[in-house]
């Protein structure tokens, strides 16, 4: 089954905004069983919108578009697909509905424009969205599928994951296909090459490797089409066994990108909490740790001691330690997770103290450098990293790595 | 001068990669006034690549083409551009050199894939490579111009920017673009669209107007094409001074998305500190003020007191209080406010506690609902929101609610 991927503003055109929800598509899709055939990102223009949904419809059996569908007057996904499939505006109650108990939900009242929400095209049916104003719309016309989502990436993912791709497979029979997740942290990429590269010459021809790097991690993914479901898992399963043995530290889980849900799963089955000091990670560690829903089961608080008087006044940490070895230094960080440790009365806890930069560094501690502890019910470990340059990518790296060394230690 | 961007490659096609190389040449022709018509991501397939080109070069009169362009047998770009425009792969002895210096500065000898790099299209004049082996290729014909670079980010953007820019320059004579970006906070896209109507009806042709909204932000971009810079500007910035006056609270910046870096330049100016006390936000505001180099001169750090202890042992919040009202409370939120400017000794503070979801909402508190305190010189204000269902899009609009109100106070 082919698919086209159809982005819609002039935002994305000019390159103002990154085109994130092309490439979230591609891979939800792809997951699926689905061939992108193209990703073409147009203009707000009716005849452009126009053209560009005929030809993609002439090439794929589905095109999933996003953008133009709010309720300004540069908005032009809804009445070209109108006019495109031939039918029209009209007020639809049960969209009126959701767009009025939205609304009314976040303290306003229903204006003008929230009520043109509520208009849809005849020729399709309308998707909810859960979390804005701008319905979805689904065409279909001689077994080929046109649905138009909203341009917001949240509104997006939640209606193509809630709701287009469930109607998606109930329409279509589509391929088996397994991607298998490793999620591994602790190794750059090279170094992980390197280490599996027998391994990686001795999977079949039917098992494809990707490695799919961000800060601090690699993600490995195995993917296998056919017929036979049972058979490709097994085949899957069988290297996946084999891969374990070669790095047993570094995996953290098969089914879980976020380590810190991991962690939390683990803290919450063993009755453990964890507190967290940052200075260089800036609140980051605590940000991941806090996304995941249910947090405040094992997660108490944290002292984000910026300042070296709030390392010294909150965490207790020695003055004279600041003075002799700096901020950034194995005594000054082994402090700041005792201290957070005891004033929060947690079981784990963690600290960082960096360089961050892009300034602020010297020949012996250049930026990058970063100190982390983990306190655990038995002492205080702690190790130092030096990163790169570029101040987001040493936050994110950083804070990886922390949550690593925590998840080694509460294993 | 209309512009095609055309990017190439499979890992591209199915979201393995991020397609930031169309978005970073959007932004620099769009810079130089070029409009892109369409950027549009393809196959490595020798068809599809040779019929991409043949219809970009009917609608635009420039074409940027990335990828496609290694040693490998999957790269199809050079063969298909040779094709197209009816040249022969003849070796070029400067590519050759150029190539040789590189692969012997690494340390490696010269192999036949490298050799292979060193075949140019006769029809082509090849563009240096100063950081990889593979040589861009500029083709003309009938006054329009192809343009292909290897996809390697950072061998495509020295090219783009050091050779390609500057020889367009000399092709094409650019008419003026002006984008002024008017960064705006605390109104949805829907009420800001109602309030701004008739101005924006007012809007002479030339100005474009778009709403591009993000969590608890909306950006609003006017546009504008013309031959006379100066009267381009001209009519933008009365139209601005207008909605400036219709909004003056909501504008935060006209060349500044970051609403933390605005702030962040307003206390390093008035000599003023600030920390935070979060409860719901979970570090996010820490995260995003420390995101900012130079953040330390103001920010000294946060009490994150996910656990009603460590609101009230760390932050000295009346347990009767949270008792009573709740920790999501205007009289709990106030003191977390107040205890952390008073702990860390800095002139404002800002202290969060809310249900950030998808769990623990009820009649009276639904999911959503956040107390926002800000700690001034003069006193704490504070003000209640309630938000969505999503948990981190609840996060991110709490966030920059919270910092709105800062913003406000501080100026």
């Amino acid at each position: 089954m082919k698919l086209d991927i159809l982005t819609i503003g002039d935002e994305l055109l000019i390159g103002q905004t990154l085109n994130t929800n092309a490439q979230w598509i591609a891979v939800e899709m792809t997951r699926i069983g689905f061939e992108v055939r193209q990703q073409l990102t147009i203009s707000d223009d009716e005849q452009i919108i126009f053209d560009s949904v005929d030809e993609a419809l002439k090439n794929s059996d589905v095109v999933l578009i996003t953008g133009g569908l709010g309720p300004t007057k540069d908005d032009l996904t809804l009445p070209v697909l109108n006019k495109f499939f031939g039918g029209e505006l009209i007020e639809n109650k049960e969209v009126y509905k959701d767009i009025e108990r939205l609304i009314l939900s976040r303290g306003f009242k229903m204006n003008q424009n929230n009520k043109n929400q509520a208009l849809v095209s005849s020729a399709c049916t309308p998707l909810r969205n859960e979390h804005g104003t701008a319905p979805g719309l689904w065409f279909e016309k001689e077994g080929k599928v046109v649905v138009a989502m909203p341009g917001v990436p949240y509104e997006m993912k939640a209606m193509l994951s809630d709701t287009v791709i469930p109607q998606l497979k109930e329409v279509y029979e589509l391929p088996e296909i397994i991607h298998h997740m490793v999620y591994t942290q602790g190794l750059p990429e090279s170094m992980l090459a390197e280490l599996l590269e027998d391994w990686e010459n001795s999977l079949p021809a039917t098992i494809k490797l990707a490695y799919l790097p961000s800060p601090g991690r690699v993600k490995l993914r195995l993917s296998s089409i056919g017929l036979d479901r049972n058979k490709l898992q097994q085949d899957i399963n069988f290297k996946v066994e084999e891969l374990k043995k070669i790095i047993p530290d570094n995996i953290y889980s098969e089914n879980e990108e976020d380590i810190q849900r991991v962690i939390g799963d683990l803290l919450r089955s063993k009755k453990l909490t964890v507190s967290t000091a940052e200075s260089c990670t800036g609140g980051y560690i605590a940000h991941l740790i806090t996304e995941i829903a249910g947090s405040s089961d094992y997660y108490l608080g944290s002292i984000l001691s910026y300042a070296n008087e709030v390392k010294i006044n909150q965490l207790g940490v020695n003055a004279d330690d600041i003075k002799k070895y700096g901020a950034v230094s194995q005594q000054v960080v082994k402090q700041m997770a005792l201290g957070v440790k005891n004033n929060l009365k947690t079981d784990y806890a963690l600290a960082t103290s960096g360089i961050a930069g892009p300034t602020g560094g010297s020949d012996a501690k250049p930026v990058g450098t970063v100190w982390i502890a983990v306190a655990t019910p038995n002492g205080v470990i702690s190790e130092k990293f030096v990163f790169g340059k570029q101040r987001d990518i040493n936050i994110q790296r950083a804070s990886i790595a922390a949550l690593g060394m925590l998840r080694r230690e509460i294993k």
